[in-house]
């Protein structure tokens, strides 16, 4: 069978998931949507599909799956209309930034019994996927320690920062992702302490750029998340993973792999910028685990629950920052 | 515009490079030909491409260029064809094993006036073009040394080895190319020590699995290549470059970018292992640098001349190792 | 001039400071006590020197300074008897594990004009101390976050578990002291969680095995240090130091510089797996240091403050973990 | 028991020389030798030995064995004179620039049945005698191809150019000890390629500055050694072993083992500069290795053979250059 998509939004990352879902053996690209002609026309013309209306898509029956590519505030209503029209939704992260609005849009989906997956691309990164696969291999027995490492290149415009809902919900999110898919358990408390030392604007938003973050399983497992919004070398997108036997970790990916020796020492080079550029194999990865779990009707590897559980980890490291105090998660789910 | 093409040979690298032509913009594959029915089907309906023979696609008026892949001994004659019939040819080295008839073939390109590129793939590759950027931007002063390693995961089958033209016209070949891009002048003496270490039969039929090699320039500038028909962590490609003032070095992809740490030390995956996965993005970019240079009406970044030169070398080496001495490439191509 | 060094304490320690003494110029190992006769004579004999009592060695006029490598509970004692004795002393941390006996001991050390260093041999390390040079020459801008990992090979025999005060006055002392003398600042919080996944017997005394700490500094600058009681790949000691122009990092040492490849990948072998090898050069530098301060007259590099403060950071990060919450210094200090 | 040794020469390899010895447990410094006054008493004050004439050395009754660190064309005859005054004999290599006159010397110490040890130092580095341990057990398989890089930060004095011998014979030299001590099987063939790239005045003396040999065995194994008389990035000295399950290589030293990272990549330190500190522990394994021969009454690891076979290859890489040819090494030696 062939899935055929329609892509809601043409910025930046609907432009990935468009080439990404080209690119897909037993995916086609039928359709774009974007309130900006110009977006859509480009895609439209990149790949050979329709312009439509989101509504029209809604009703389209040659549309088998969507990607809502739209900004966070509508993500919610989206997923509800698409869920209800019977498509197949993939969504990015986040689903929304109130917990109660994305739980509410999770239990629409449940009731119309749609399929969901959230855009947590790094779970199909080449790299990470191999740290997994040698993790449950049992390569370095029980899980003990984790350390992530996360730091933009540089901070999001001022504009961007203030409708993200914060480093933690915005940034930090993908790595409570990570957590969760590495920790082999559920995280039970977070402590967090977060600053401004890349720039006083995002301060004066009420927003850090500088975070470390300390994650705890019931059985001690523990998880460091050490973020920046600031890495004058790169993308800086590390993992490590201490266990009972080893410890494996992920390397960063540099610009070219070539290595200059002159009386200053030893320089490769700077990383990937960019998070579509250090990330372009999972996303096609990710796209192509969506149309192997519609064409298996199996569930996808990245749910709405995933999506919840990373956005109440976010909610969690914030009100410890504001009371200086270990939270449990419980605290924020609502849930013993 | 739009450069039309047709892949002659759906083996392993007509599949390569029908790949290549489908992704790259401004570039569209038109026809597929093979004897072998289902070969050529299966790159048809990959691609939705035509299944012409090679007499039609030379009387296609719908095709632009073609990309030769169809073994070594029908290479000449179809570049000839091509070539008569106006359109571009790509052609897979080497374009003969006999000088003479390499000579023949690119005079007749020459009376065409056509458009003739020969395919050394590694040129493409993004991470030797960072060490030869590095290299021109001078950051390495004079060129002086050159090391290039150059080891196959494996040996290939036998019956392809009897019909390779030995090692140094098959395997050293590539690297032959790679010490003329990089020496920064042309080389006039070659040496060479070869063995059979690897697998006797190779000795039986008059071939050889390991070797070094040395070629001096005029000025002294020197290159070694090292080559073995195996590498049991997998298929090793580094170049090493000595300048006046510094040394530029690429170094080897591996299967994934992680290390497992244990009691027996630390470890990272071994090499990707298939010349197709390792130079994915050489393939794609050598389609794209033809279609420039169409577009353009440029002569192709590697020549009829780049793939004499290459079997010249080659021969020079195959020389020295009968006579036990240095070579001096004008006896191999005749000229002072 | 030459120092005239006494040590007190032939355990594995005191042979350590023996070794550097022997081999420092300006240097010369006079006397070594120890209750074990046996472990005197050893030094006594690699190294001639004489064996004396600790009050002999207190009362000699051929000693200039002593190295106190005694068990901990005898530190701070041992500390006031020399500096009254106006010796100059070297005491391997902690002074002792109780915070007002520490102060007690460096307030008669002060009213006694004496010269008192104490032993936090990692800031010696020629890599850290390359490191550290790097920040100083302002490579990386203004200290941002720092990551201390910090990972014994295997827990020490339960006996020394039981008096060592606890995973954070034992182990995380060093990096507690590696973060102040990193963050160019004082640090103001301490949140800490500890777990035991390495052995329940540690956790049955009371004590725990892996931590994890984030401590900031007023301005906000942060540090994490992670720490485990076991790592089967060797002694783990990594410092890695983000700024606002950039990050240095200081690596492993491993017991040889090779690299074996085979069909497994690639592999370089475990850390060297013992503090007394790992910390061979610096061991031998801080006893150098010692010397050149009492020379010429000068405060030594790492003093009584220093041990102070370093265990001042343990007491709080226990707090930390006992309550939950994040501590401030000064309610462990009882300083504002 | 301990060896009492005398040095002969307090040059820098001297002064090395007599570290070493004061530092080996079963060694013990008795006695300098030296016409410059000053270099002799630098010596004798840093070690507290005797300064006496090379003649007074001989007649010794308190000296056991002697290192011979004096300029290259007073070895053979010092060689023959220790030999006879029945002292144990360290020289540094070479024996002699004349194969001849070294074959005599080591005539003379067979007839006296003295015991010598040549200075190839490399063979004691940690970790090249990790890489030979991992071949020894069976690591790799069988020895195939090697190879071995060695560059010289800069080139030496004119006036040590002139009476060097030749780049063969004075620094290649240390790599075909090298190459014989890995390859398990003699040398059969040699051929070299020499420039000058580095410096005209060295081409002007005769000699060169850049040069790449291959050697190869009876049963076809290579060894390629590549040589420069700079390396603007420090002392580069590099070993790769290739066998028929793997491959082994030793890296380079670098000043720290720190890294820095900015927007220009990441730099780690140029390599350590000098052999003197490469080589430390080599120096000192080196003469422990020899007390621990005349110990046990076996013989040294290194002996007078080793000395004559390398300086034999660096001839037979000397006609290979003047002559354009591939050389047997029996054509030098002058034996089948």
């Amino acid at each position: 069978m062939t899935v055929r998509f329609a892509i809601l939004g043409a910025g930046r990352i609907g432009q990935v998931h468009a080439r990404a879902v080209a690119a897909t053996p037993g995916a086609r690209l039928v359709a774009i949507a974007d309130p900006v002609a110009e977006a859509a026309e480009k895609v439209a013309r990149d790949h050979g599909c329709d312009i439509r209306s989101i509504d029209a898509i809604a009703a389209s029956g040659d549309v088998d799956a969507v990607a809502i590519c739209t900004p966070t505030d509508t993500h919610a209503d989206l997923i509800e209309q698409f869920a209800r029209a019977g498509k197949a939704v993939f969504c990015e992260k986040p689903i929304d930034l109130s917990l109660p609005r994305v739980r509410a849009a999770l239990a629409t989906v449940e009731a119309e019994g749609a399929t969901l997956m959230v855009g947590f691309n790094r779970r199909f990164d080449p790299d990470f996927m191999a740290l997994k696969a040698a993790i449950d291999a049992g390569k370095i027995g029980a899980v003990e320690m984790i350390t992530i490492t996360s730091r933009d290149p540089g901070p999001p415009p001022h504009g961007y920062i203030q409708v993200s809902g914060g480093i933690f919900r915005d940034m930090t999110i993908h790595d409570f992702d990570m957590a969760r898919w590495l920790l082999g358990e559920e995280v039970e408390t977070v402590q967090a302490q977060a600053s401004v030392l890349v720039d006083p604007e995002i301060g004066a938003m009420g927003d850090y750029d500088s975070a470390n973050v300390i994650l705890a399983t019931a059985s001690g497992r523990q998880c460091v998340i050490t973020n920046s919004r600031r890495a004058t070398y790169g993308y800086d997108q590390r993992i490590e993973v201490l266990g009972s036997k080893g410890m494996v970790s992920a390397r960063n990916m540099a610009e070219a792999n070539i290595e200059l020796a002159d009386g200053g020492g030893f320089t490769t080079p700077p990383l990937l910028n960019f998070f579509m550029t250090r990330y372009t194999a999972a996303y096609a990865n990710e796209i192509a685990a969506l149309v192997a779990a519609i064409a298996e009707g199996a569930v996808p590897p990245t749910t709405g629950q995933d999506g919840l559980m990373a956005l109440a980890l976010a909610d969690a490291a914030l009100l410890s920052v504001a009371e200086g105090r270990v939270v449990r998660l419980s605290e924020v789910t609502g849930q013993a």
